[in-house]
């Protein structure tokens, strides 16, 4: 068996977990970095009152907090599911290497988990959108960029 | 003054707390239902070791802990700053009403917190994408998607 089959395994063995539980919805993801699982997740959307909580949310944010990073370069994230444009730019801003999923998100919307309308929000004008949104530029907030500029002490990311 | 310039300067306000203690990047927002704020935060993603913890998401989680619901329908949310696609799918799980925020995402890549790439890549064809991303059906993650439809007890999201 491949690498890459036996943690899309185990992904698929978290998402079994989390329906079992009744967490949430069927999804779970593993993270693995030189063949060592860093970080596991399932959804918890429901119990956990956490509706950020998806499976690979959940996995970067056990695989971080473990390792105390903000950076899992160098890893790869299995998904039982192709992840929702929430989880895939979790998986941009955490700097992972590689992406492996099993189900998709067609699979995903035939049992009711449909996130195809938010992937089609997301490249959206922001006036051609659903969710009605206002850009109103406020003095304060700017303010605080341009001191951020000229901060001393400060990580960067 | 509007209930929404008070809301925004309310974000703004968090932005700098975040970058005065060094929690993460200048960035802040607010979840506010009813004219009430329902919950509070700011970008937390060096300090906590998440990658995931961007003002809107930490709002969210807790607004929605707070109020122990997954759904923020019939709320706004003001963010000091243009939602990233992470955050923007965030926002439409959480079903929330209404967004409005202060600084742009162009304004954001000038001080150094560039996600406009994150936004060309969301849209893409998975083979087109900067990530290397591989689907592989797995016939344990199907499984786990055919039982879940037959499932007597669970909670649609």
């Amino acid at each position: 068996m491949t690498d890459d089959l036996k943690f899309l395994n185990l992904a698929a063995e978290l998402s079994r977990r989390g329906m079992e539980n009744l967490t949430g919805g069927p999804f779970g993801a593993v993270i693995v970095k030189e063949a060592k699982v860093i970080g596991e997740g399932w959804n918890e959307v429901t119990s956990d009152f956490d509706p950020t909580a998806h499976g690979e949310v959940n996995a970067i944010r056990h695989a971080c907090k473990a390792l105390k990073t903000y950076s899992l370069q160098g890893a790869t994230i299995y998904s039982s599911c192709e992840p929702c444009p929430m989880c895939l730019g979790a998986i941009y801003w955490a700097r992972l290497d590689r992406l492996v999923f099993a189900n998709t998100r067609h699979d995903a919307a035939a049992i009711g988990f449909d996130d195809d309308w938010i992937y089609l929000e997301v490249p959206k004008p922001l006036a051609d959108r659903i969710l009605p949104t206002f850009h109103m530029p406020n003095e304060a907030a700017k303010a605080v960029f341009t001191e951020w500029m000229s901060l001393p002490k400060k990580t960067p990311y």
